[in-house]
């Protein structure tokens, strides 16, 4: 069982809600707001999305990461941990 | 009207394949897939909007912004757009 | 002239002071101290890093970008700028 | 012993260039250099920062996180862990 599947529904909602904000700015886009708002909004999808990754990588160390060390296998999990990190951080 | 509104339909076609791309986090968490491997798909849907963003700022200063410097009443709109950057920017 | 020489004093005590924090970080990392406490100050370096090339950007705009439009040549200068804001979004 | 300490003297190297780089911008500065090749030097002390606190935050698993799973009391290290890494992501 992976980290997040204790908050399954909790991260299904969010996802669910980032789905609708997207479907907002098709909205947008189609009534002709002005280009600032649109982007306003663009930031807050991002800033969405990175809380629902933050939460993902939160479940994952406490839970994968953490069994795996404590059960002596540690190494490939903290180096495929790294690596997502890097790519949240923007390398 | 607006910089982004020549570009609208590959605007909308992009915001769509985002909304496509949410769906899919979706299926991942319904399917129970590995964390990290829907962190990597998440980091991707960050970079789609982030190209979004960066194309709307783009059209942005190419037309609203250099208008209304040509018209001589650029001030406002400079503004906004450094306030636009610094929030695309992580501030 | 360029945008940031009107505040060109400012600009050198802000590097002056990022230059005095980098410092900060040797003598930490030669004092053995904790690392997260070191990455926090990374962290706050990068902020005021940051800062100063959200100041320049500023600059750039409301003199070079500005002038040129006015002047009819604008093309180029934005091509650059959006270039530049690009490379601070994190591509 | 914290995880750092086997890389000390890469660590200082690499602050040392950072420094160096610093001082770099504010020579660029003092010669009235053009605003965007400050800015592109800007964006390179940042991708020189962001790996020093990659590096750190590596380390600091690898050995601090790691030690305290494997000794049972994780749990305030992952919390500060988390911590660390929502400030590197721009929150």
């Amino acid at each position: 069982m992976y980290g997040y599947e204790m908050n399954k529904k909790a991260l299904q909602d969010r996802l669910r809600r980032i789905e609708g904000q997207v479907r907002g700015l098709q909205r947008m886009v189609e009534e002709d707001k002005y280009c600032i708002d649109i982007l306003t909004q663009v930031t807050s999808v991002q800033a969405a999305l990175r809380a629902v990754g933050m939460g993902l990588l939160d479940d994952h160390v406490r839970h994968c990461v953490r069994e795996s060390i404590e059960q002596g296998s540690g190494e490939a999990k903290i180096e495929e941990l790294m690596a997502a990190v890097g790519r949240i951080a923007g390398k």
